[in-house]
C-alpha cells in the first residue's frame, strides 16, 4: 500500500512511518516542523535529542528494515504544496497527523488559539479538497481526540449515538463539549469531514485518541538516531509521561485539582497498533466512520500513585503534590467511553503496570541529565 | 444602550442599525465590506443600488429619526482593529452578523471554502478574545443558521436536547449536520461559542436563523438612500426573494429538485423584531443561549405555488420549473422544528401571504430594468 503520513516528523509520526514501513507499505512523509517551532518558541525539547528529519530517513532506510520512506517538506496550510503531493503519490491511505497538538499551547492567548484553528480546520480542509481533486477513493485516517466529547453523564459511544426523543430516532454525531480551544479544532475538523464524506463520497476515519504514554517501539531502539519526541514538558508532555520524569528524578508530581479526572489512555505501541487495524478496516465510499482509540481509563490520582509506588520499588521517593488546576474541567464527574469497535477488530491492549512504569522511568534515567524542570509545572491557565 | 453592530453594511445589518437607532440606542456599526468584495467577484449586484456606507449613514442620521449611528471600516480578521473598537465603545450588546453568509458561495470551490471557514470561525475567534480582555460582561449576539441542524428524524430543538442514554441522562449541544461548508463554519463558531462561555464567563445568545425575505422595513423605505441589499443571484439570493423576482418578470420560478425540501423561514422585520428581544432578554454570565429564529415553516414547493398564485392575481403570469438539484440534500424528511423561545418572549410572526408577496412583486417591478435573469440560475454544485 502507498500510505501519506501527514506529520511524519511528531511523537506518533515517525514511529508509525517506522512501523508502517516495516510492514513493506510504501510510507512517504511530509511535515512542516511547526511543532519544533513551537518548541522553540517555548524553549521546551523533547527528552532526548532528535536528529534531523532527513538524518533519521536516511538513517531508517540504511538499516533496511522495511521499504525505503520518502520525506517532503511542506505545510497543509499551502495547499499547492499537498495538491502536488496528492498527485504525484496517488495514496492509498492518508494519516493525518499533522495538526497543532497541544491543548495548553492552544489556551495561552490569541495568537496560539488562532494558530491553532486555522492550522488545524484550515490545513484540514485543503487536506480534503486536494484527495477530492487527485485521489478521491483514498482513504483518510485523521487523527482526532477523545477531548472532543468533554465529560458527558451519560456513556461515550463511537462518534455516533441513537437518539430518541419524543418518540421518534435518529442516529446523530456525538454531541461535542471540547476541553480547550485545540479541542473545538478537532471538532470542527470531525464536522468537516462528516460533511465531505456524505456531500463528496470521501471515505474517512477519525479515531478519536486517548492521552499517548511511553517512549519506545520496537524501531525507534533500533538506533540512537531513531528516538521519538517524548515530552514531558507543560506544552507537549502528556500527564503519564510527565510523572514518569518527576519520578525519576524524585521530585513531587504535579496533579491540576484534586486529581479526580479521569481521562482514556494508551501505549504508544497501541497507537501504531490501531493506525494498522484502520488501514486493514477502512472506511468505504462515503463513509465517515468514528473509532474510540484507547485501552484503559485512569483518574489522574491513580496514575500518579502507579507510579509514585512503582518508582518506590527502584528506590525512588516521589510524592503527589496537588496544585490548583490550570484548567477548567470538571473536578468529578461520570466517565464511561466505549472502544469496542477496535477490540471487534482484535485490538490486544498493552496494559499500564509497574514493569511498564518502571521501565520508562529507568530508560528516562540515562537521559536525566537532560531533564529541565523548570520547563513541566503548568505556565497557560484557560481562564484568568 | 451602547450596541456595536458587525457586518453593518448588509441585507441585515442594515436595517438592524437603523431600527435600533430609532429605539434611542447608541449604535455603531462595522463592516470590511466583503461581501460587496465577493458580488464584485462573481458580477452579482443587489436589485436597487447601494449608497456607500458613509452616504447611507450621513443621509439616516440627517433625518434625525433616532441617535446618530457611527460606523467604522474594517475587519474582525485584523484583531487590532477590533481590539481597537471594543476598547473604546466598551457596548453592552455586539450583534455579529459579519460573516460570509452565502452557502453556495462556500461551495464553489477550495479558494471561496477556505475564505468562508476562516473569515467565519476566526474572525469570530478573534471577536472572543477581544471580548475577554476589553468588555467581559458584553452580550454577545451572534447569527446562526438552522442549517447547523440539517434535517435530523426527530423534532430540533433550541441548542440543546435532553438526551437519555442506557438510563441516564444529560443536557446536550443538539448535534449538528450542516448543510454546506458555510453551514460547517456556524457550527464551528457554536462550539467555539459555547466553549468560551463556559470557560470565559462569556454572555452570548447564538440565533439559528431561517432563510429571510423580504425588501423593506419601516426605516429603508424613508430614503431611497437607506433601502437594504436585497439579493435575487443564485449567490446571495435567499429563495423567496429569488421567486418573487422570477415571478414578477414573468419567468419560470426554478425549483431544485422536486421541491419537497422543507425549511424554516421569517420576514425581514421578524429578524429586527428577534434581535430587539435577544437584547432585551440577554444571556446571563456564563450562560451560552440558543434560541431558533424562524417564524414559519414551508416547503420549496408550496413557496413557489404561493408565489405564482400571488403574481396571478396581478395579472403575471409564471410557472414552476423543477431542475436538477444543485445541492446535496434530502429530497423528502421529516423537519419539525421549534421556536418557542422566541414565541415566549413575545414574538408576534408575520405571515407570509399572498398581500405580501403582492406587495413585495410590485416594489420588484419598479426596478424590473435592473433584474439581470442571467444571475438567477445556479452555477455552483454542491458535488461533480
Amino acid at each position: 500500500m502507498k500510505i501519506l503520513i501527514i506529520g511524519g516528523d511528531g511523537y506518533l509520526g515517525w514511529p508509525t512511518a517506522m512501523h508502517l514501513s516495516k510492514k513493506k507499505h510504501q510510507v512517504y512523509l511530509i511535515d512542516d516542523f511547526s511543532k519544533r517551532s513551537i518548541e522553540n518558541q517555548n524553549s521546551v525539547t523533547p527528552l532526548e535529542n532528535i536528529e534531523t528529519m532527513e538524518n533519521r530517513v536516511k538513517i531508517w532506510n540504511s538499516l533496511k528494515r522495511g521499504k525505503k520512506v520518502k520525506f517532503s517538506f511542506g505545510s497543509l496550510i499551502n495547499h499547492r504544496f499537498i495538491y502536488e503531493e496528492l498527485k504525484k503519490i496517488k495514496p492509498d491511505h492518508i494519516i493525518h497527523y499533522g495538526e497543532q497538538p497541544s491543548a495548553p499551547y492552544s489556551m495561552a492567548g490569541r495568537t496560539e488559539a488562532v494558530f491553532t484553528q486555522s492550522n488545524n480546520i484550515i490545513g484540514s480542509l485543503n487536506l480534503l479538497f486536494g484527495i477530492k481533486k487527485y485521489c478521491p477513493n483514498a482513504h483518510l485516517i485523521k487523527l482526532g481526540t477523545m477531548g472532543v466529547y468533554g465529560t458527558p453523564n451519560i456513556d461515550i459511544e463511537e462518534g455516533f449515538i441513537k437518539i430518541k426523543h419524543k418518540n421518534r430516532t435518529d442516529i446523530m454525531q456525538f454531541p461535542m463539549k471540547p476541553l480547550s480551544y485545540y479541542h473545538c479544532s478537532k471538532a470542527a475538523d470531525s464536522v468537516n469531514l462528516y460533511f465531505a464524506s456524505r456531500v463528496w463520497g470521501l471515505r474517512a476515519t477519525d479515531l478519536n485518541q486517548g492521552v499517548v504514554y511511553g517512549i519506545d517501539t520496537p524501531e525507534t531502539i533500533l538506533d540512537k538516531s531513531l528516538n521519538t519526541s517524548f515530552h514531558y514538558d507543560h506544552i507537549f508532555g502528556t500527564v503519564i509521561n510527565r510523572f514518569m520524569v518527576q519520578a525519576a528524578i524524585e521530585k513531587p508530581m504535579l496533579v491540576y485539582g484534586k486529581g479526580n479526572q479521569t481521562r482514556t489512555f494508551l501505549n504508544i505501541n497501541d497507537t501504531l497498533q490501531c493506525v494498522e487495524l484502520a488501514i486493514k478496516n477502512p472506511a468505504r465510499k462515503s463513509e465517515y466512520k468514528v473509532r474510540n482509540q484507547f485501552t484503559e481509563v485512569f483518574t489522574i490520582k491513580q496514575l500518579a500513585t502507579l507510579v509514585r509506588d512503582s518508582a518506590k520499588k527502584l528506590g525512588l521517593s516521589t510524592n503527589i503534590k496537588y496544585i490548583n488546576n490550570p484548567r477548567k474541567e470538571l473536578a468529578k464527574h461520570y466517565f464511561n467511553p466505549s472502544n469496542k469497535s477496535f477490540l471487534k477488530l482484535g485490538l490486544r491492549p498493552r496494559k499500564l503496570n509497574t514493569t511498564f512504569v518502571q521501565n520508562n522511568i529507568n530508560k528516562i534515567l540515562t537521559k536525566k541529565d537532560n531533564i529541565d524542570l523548570q520547563t513541566i509545572s503548568p505556565k497557560i491557565k484557560w481562564s484568568k
